[in-house]
């Protein structure tokens, strides 16, 4: 009974980290078809998402099953606790990697990202793809140190998300109202990329260590 | 033993009804706040967050607990579990109300809503707090129809930011850039309010019912 349930939470361990995969690989998409107004990619994470959705709910009945049938207690518990919470982040990832690709058909053949900010977004896209790279190895090893990354290249999503504002509110700024629009939601997607990878490293951390504040500082003051 | 559980599950209904009726409450206020550009009541908005925030946590450790201490089996554990998602949705609510606040606070004294869509906005608050306050009815009696109605506030929600695209891109619009991304941040952060309680009233009719089909239609196809 007890191999079954191990077995039963490596497997767990395992759709996590695969579930994660296929969010890089969508982050990673969606930014390429953003940069570069490549419609057939931007459709492929769209129809994509779909299977990102249904690997959340086959993981989430599969941990209330195990609740059930297994009645986990301790260390147990908290894994397949977590694991209902982190596929919800990981879902959501999914979900804002295709409302990136929605922008990008919105405005196909033209590319989305106005002149002057394709550098931003390319570093914002960078930055995306490392969190969840780092999110799939960090649910695969367990190695702490990449909490840390993880964390500081939300950060970093933080001050280029603030440089589009500082792009579009300070400097010159010629651009349609429909680039403004973009820009701001484009932006505000990204922010969010970095937010749920955070989320997930906590969750992480907590799990290993029993204490998420050990690893990366106190929760931080929340922006807008 | 059963009847200690059974306590302390009616205990976790309660708690949900009174976090749900603070975030109804944040909403209210932030709507408020933001349409008078009352800086008072947005600044108490963003400090009542983290009330909220304390009380998803402790609802929570709750539903842990009970996992752990109780092992609950079928009807039990779909609650606990409903429970433990349906917080998440509901603090999310919260931190929307605290997002529309901080613009709000960042725009005092000026009126964040700019001149011509005070109408919508209103009517997207007046929708936001129904979704709110059907939700908190919703959690406390079960009473199924007004899952219904919550689907209808989310699709009136849906309408409404379609149409301040509408009025951005469309009409004549002369406004400054800062409005441009107000409304636009607004307007999404509107948007979401109606998708978290479409959420919370899945998972209630999900719970009661056993099927959230019957009740609320195939989920619908989502939206950017």
């Amino acid at each position: 009974m007890r191999d079954i349930f191990e077995a039963e939470l490596a497997q767990l361990g395992q759709d996590l980290v695969a579930m994660s995969g296929r969010v890089e690989q969508a982050i990673s998409s969606a930014g390429i078809a953003l940069l570069t107004a490549d419609l057939q990619l931007a459709e492929s994470v769209i129809a994509d998402d779909l299977a990102i959705d249904a690997l959340e709910r086959d993981l989430d009945d599969r941990c209330v099953r195990l609740l059930a049938q297994q009645q986990p207690v301790a260390t147990d518990l908290r894994v397949v606790v977590s694991a209902l919470r982190m596929s919800a982040s990981l879902e959501r990832m999914g979900d804002l990697a295709r409302h990136v690709a929605q922008v990008t058909r919105a405005r196909y053949p033209v590319v989305a990202v106005p002149t002057g900010l394709e550098a931003t977004f390319t570093q914002m896209q960078d930055a995306a793809v490392r969190v969840a790279r780092r999110v799939t190895t960090l649910l695969g090893t367990r190695d702490m140190a990449l909490a840390e990354s993880i964390q500081q290249d939300d950060d970093l999503l933080d001050e280029l998300h603030a440089s589009t504002f500082g792009a579009m509110l300070a400097g010159p700024w010629d651009r349609s109202v429909q680039e403004t629009v973009d820009v701001t939601l484009l932006g505000r997607y990204y922010e969010r990329f970095g937010d749920h990878g955070v989320s997930v490293a906590r969750r992480m951390v907590y799990l290993v260590t029993g204490d998420v504040h050990d690893a990366l500082g106190p929760v931080p003051a929340r922006s807008a």
